[in-house]
């Protein structure tokens, strides 16, 4: 224990947000207000002041907010995060004898005690406050005390003045604050650009972007598609890997272990006599080509997503250039990707064990700082759990340090502890479970968990109800109303959600056999040509949805999503509410996508600063419906093929008589 | 981050029990199995084995206890506590990869794969241990290493040689740990005395001994009672301070601002002309008087609690041996105790500001030392709070590190995180707000808030009823049910418990006025006369429920409560029992003094190994009659003015004709 000096009485404990200890740094986005809490407290009955000290990781001075007390001895102050990249901060506090004094004084002046001894004291230390300060405010605190002390002022003249409070600030602004106690640990919040927190992502393979069935399809197709995507309302467009395939042991179609010639291999097989991480498939186009799809993609509100997999073919140039990454077998072969008894012969991952790691480390890194310099600012990051969590925390710092508008999305389809690890040490985004989420328990009991302080200081939800590995058995036998509920439920639910996009829009729900979450003939190991144009598809739908999203600020964030009771299992309803409530969505999503279900739905007025007794209107924006709702308990019933869902803006104030000319 | 080596891949977090990331130490009592539990993973599919490191504060060499997965990457192993002090444990993990190869070969040679490389990977292994290994363990690997090598050895044998668990255990053994991780911090457990955990408490007034009206209690008296304490069950009796009780502002009878020369005093107005804080108060008898009582109580299985109350009188010799340990006020006075505008003048507290106040420390502690020496192992201590927490820690710390068997009781009234700091410091047990806690939801919300994983690390509840200072509104209004409910609440929700005897037994409920906790005539401030004979008094009662703890070992530790539900609200359902279910104790108290209440408890049979299919005996153990009970859910009712509560042992199995010998 610390006992440098035994008269530092004041506790600081329970800092919030603060994750294992400090060992991991909260996120937050540019334009947060970063409030800080924390536990505060001393022996006895002495008042205490505390601040919140913070500032950016390159200055050196702190800055200082004052904290304010909440409810049991929990306090609490904030700060504006104007700039990208890292802050610190840190909580300090103190015993504060004036304040003590002021609080005592008045409350002895009041019971009209004899309190000529106590005015010396204040007068102390006022005298003490003016030591210190010069100028004007000097001779203020001198004059302050002098009256303090004088036997011609009345004490309730005396109290006026003391209490007034400029005079406070002034006394507090001058006063020498001993036993200080701060915090042991300066904690770091990382400041994310928006789309860290809210985006709509849209994936699809480039190659299958041609007009033309039967032709691969290039960059320059994919520029063609961007006013599509745009004007469906996503944000993000994420192609899979864009290197040259494999040849080695490429896969055939439906993942048989041969191929022929004409097929063309999975994009994430990476690596041939073309080049490798660092070069585009020239069946897609040039690097050029490339670098101008993603300005042009910018240009219309795009960010292209770039696919990191880190992992080879047997022809990838790494294999013959740097051996030593890889790990050899005693017969000289280079040890394959397995899980036994499976063998992925087409794939060899690195040697993170390797001796020559740290080079091997570098030029990891080299990979991304070059697609950085093409112009990419998102990171989908292929597989991360299968590459050491130190290699991870290194390579997002690092790049993050030169540039901290970059973001990394964790595709971690694994255990929930090492998913956790990965955003704790800094992915910005991570997948999720959601896909196989589909009860009403499920749903909330996994919500709620990925809400609680201390996980969603650092783990942003990215929802995908499908991906080009995920056909849920959901969406195989849901049909329609199926693929519309997972969609809304991702869309608002998650304050980040994507689609794996042309199967989505058409419904796609045939899978490779029964009881696979593959897809038939799946795109992973073919070209594709969907009919976009298919007058069933769900692209108005979804254009719809992605407006609300936009629309409604509410969300915009997960932070305030709140489960409500329905009195049927079938029907789940959530909110979402800006910080001020002016904005607030209440879904209502028919989980069963075969039957009608109806049942009453509870909304906590009274949490949502709604007046229980006033009736209030809610307008569904997907049908643009708009009812009539009177007290928490409220009637629904949703036709799953009609839509399953609601989303429901509450519009606070129903008109009445008295809003008319007339009626004042 | 660390870069040391960025091949350490293993990941040790969430290490329970660990108290505010290793800053205070986890509590335990002697015997105690230590089960330590940790998150460790590592990315990718590599297995890894990790260890518990453990060691008494005095050794240098770790101890080492292999850990067993649980589920969801979470990891135990356990430590016995077999003596007093302080232990120090922590964790360590690396990547497995003999293990990892043994997995692998198994499912490949089920498969029928071809494993002829794979072999000789297991053989570079096996060797690798034999060099590091000699004598004859030296020679069996080397034979194991050749046998895998051979190719006349089929792979199904070499399987089964690889497996043999003894061959495992000696790779194992000889096998060099490579990129091992050890959590970041040496945590550290306390293990106290039994009675740490498991008390009853009995407190008296010295002074009230006496079996004459009127005059003067002695030690000598107290001898006399001990009999008594012993026969009802108590194992600890508690007297408030034994010092001379200071003239000066003396307080009157029931709190009176003044005094008159034949009134007694508080007992915590410590120190006259007499002495101070290591005298006895002559009224009392002598120093060897107490020495004696100490000696001739724990003869009788009693230890004395001594009550701590680090406060002065202006009359305590410090005030003129050590000015400098309080504070001055501008005229010269010294600052007595207020709580503006309420003022405390018989009372004059340390001020741990002043810059004497190391030697103020020492003072402190030598008085702790000196009642050591005068055999006391318990020590009460009076309003903590009002005290500096650094303080705290290191007086305790300082002497349980000479003398581990002894334990302090926190009384720190006061907000909910001071008395938890003061617990997380050191102190062995604290009061509780359990005196105010009457229905059924406060005691179930506040019970399940004190056993929560890390509060209850270090947190041990002391409940009592009553105490000098609180005689609730629930026992002023409630009768005789009241006090047998709260008695039987305390008894069974803790392991620790403790009432100020006399005005229990007897049922005193006067207050001095309505709406005050205090008792009339309290005998803070006189000298009381207690007839202990009277016939309607609770002593049996108590002593029954005393044995009842002392035979049931679920009663004698809180980590096992859980409450049940009953559908009515004024009955009360909750169970302990012992870590292997041999006892189980189901408690049902009727929290309404008034009025016989009914309803059906319902037990959750199938967590307590108890088969729901089969009828079970339940005994009473407050009225010893026996129920038939069936399935979880069964009927009770209680009422008050006969017994309101069942103490009930779950006696497991019901005899049936097949226990007959003619049925076999």
């Amino acid at each position: 224990m610390n006992m440098k000096d035994g008269r530092i009485r004041v506790v600081i404990e329970s800092v919030s947000p603060e994750i294992d200890f400090g060992r991991f740094p909260a996120k937050r986005i540019i334009g947060d207000t970063m409030s800080v809490e924390a536990d505060i407290f001393t022996d006895g009955h002495d008042a205490i002041s505390a601040s919140l000290l913070y500032k950016t990781e390159g200055e050196d001075a702190w800055r200082e907010m004052p904290m304010t007390p909440l409810v049991n001895d929990r306090w609490q102050a904030s700060f504006p995060l104007e700039q990208l990249g890292r802050y610190r901060y840190t909580v300090t506090g103190w015993v504060d004898h004036f304040k003590s004094w002021r609080k005592a004084i008045e409350k002895r002046v009041t019971a009209r005690q004899v309190v000529s001894v106590d005015m010396l004291i204040g007068a102390s230390m006022v005298e003490e406050a003016a030591n210190h300060a010069s100028g004007s405010a000097k001779s203020t605190l001198k004059k302050l005390a002098a009256s303090l002390r004088s036997s011609s002022v009345k004490d309730d003249e005396k109290l006026a003045m003391v209490l007034e409070p400029d005079m406070v600030s002034l006394v507090d602004k001058h006063s020498v604050r001993l036993f200080t106690v701060t915090y042991p640990r300066e904690l770091v919040v990382v400041v994310d650009p928006v789309c860290a927190r809210f985006s709509a992502w849209y994936e699809m393979f480039p190659r299958s972007a041609s007009s033309l069935p039967g032709r691969h399809g290039t960059f320059r197709d994919c520029e063609r598609l961007l006013p599509r995507v745009a004007a469906m309302g996503f944000d993000i467009l994420y192609f899979p890997p864009i290197h040259p395939i494999g040849v080695t042991h490429r896969k055939g179609r439906n993942n048989r272990p041969s191929s022929n010639p004409e097929d063309a291999g999975s994009p994430w097989a990476i690596g041939s006599s073309e080049g490798g991480h660092k070069s585009v498939n020239p069946m897609l186009g040039t690097p050029e080509d490339y670098k101008r799809l993603i300005a042009k993609a910018r240009d219309k509100g795009i960010e292209i997503a770039f696919d990191l997999a880190y992992n080879c073919t047997p022809d990838h140039p790494y294999v013959k250039e740097h051996p030593e990454w890889f790990r050899k077998r005693p017969d000289g072969t280079i040890q394959y990707a397995e899980n036994p008894p499976k063998k992925y012969e087409d794939i060899i991952p690195f040697d993170f064990e390797t001796e020559h790691w740290s080079e091997l480390w570098e030029e990891l890194k080299s990979i991304v700082l070059f697609w950085i310099d093409q112009g990419i600012r998102i990171f989908r990051v292929d597989n991360p759990h299968t590459k050491p969590f130190p290699f991870w925390e290194w390579l997002i710092t690092e790049v993050k340090r030169d540039y901290p508008e970059v973001i990394f999305l964790s595709e971690a389809f694994t255990r929930p502890k090492v998913m956790n690890r990965l955003t704790k040490l800094g992915f910005s985004q991570t997948y999720t479970y959601f896909a196989w989420r589909n009860t009403k328990w499920e749903l909330t009991q996994y919500f709620t968990e990925l809400g609680r302080p201390g996980v969603r200081d650092h783990l942003r939800p990215n929802l995908w109800p499908n991906t080009p590995d995920i056909l849920t058995e959901y969406l195989q036998f849901g049909g329609r109303p199926a693929f519309i509920a997972r969609l809304i439920l991702a869309a608002t639910l998650g304050a980040s959600y994507g689609i794996y996009g042309a199967p989505y829009e058409l419904m796609e729900a045939r899978p490779r056999e029964p009881g696979s979450e593959e897809y038939v003939d799946s795109e992973k190991y073919e070209i594709k040509h969907w009919n976009l144009e298919r007058p069933d598809s769900l692209r108005e739908f979804i254009t719809r949805v992605n407006r609300i999203r936009r629309e409604n600020p509410a969300l915009h964030d997960d932070v305030s999503l709140r489960f409500h009771d329905v009195d049927n299992d079938s029907l789940l309803c959530y909110s979402k509410h800006t910080p001020d409530w002016s904005n607030i969505i209440v879904t209502i999503v028919n989980l069963d996508p075969h039957h009608t279900q109806a049942g009453w739905v509870t909304i906590p007025l009274e949490t949502m600063s709604l007046d229980a007794a006033q009736p209030f209107q809610v307008h569904d924006l997907l049908s643009d419906a708009r009812y009539l709702w009177h007290g928490p308990r409220n009637y629904v019933e949703l036709n799953p093929n009609v839509v399953p869902a609601h989303v429901l803006r509450i519009r606070r104030r129903i008109r009445s008589e008295r809003d008319f000319d007339y009626f004042m």
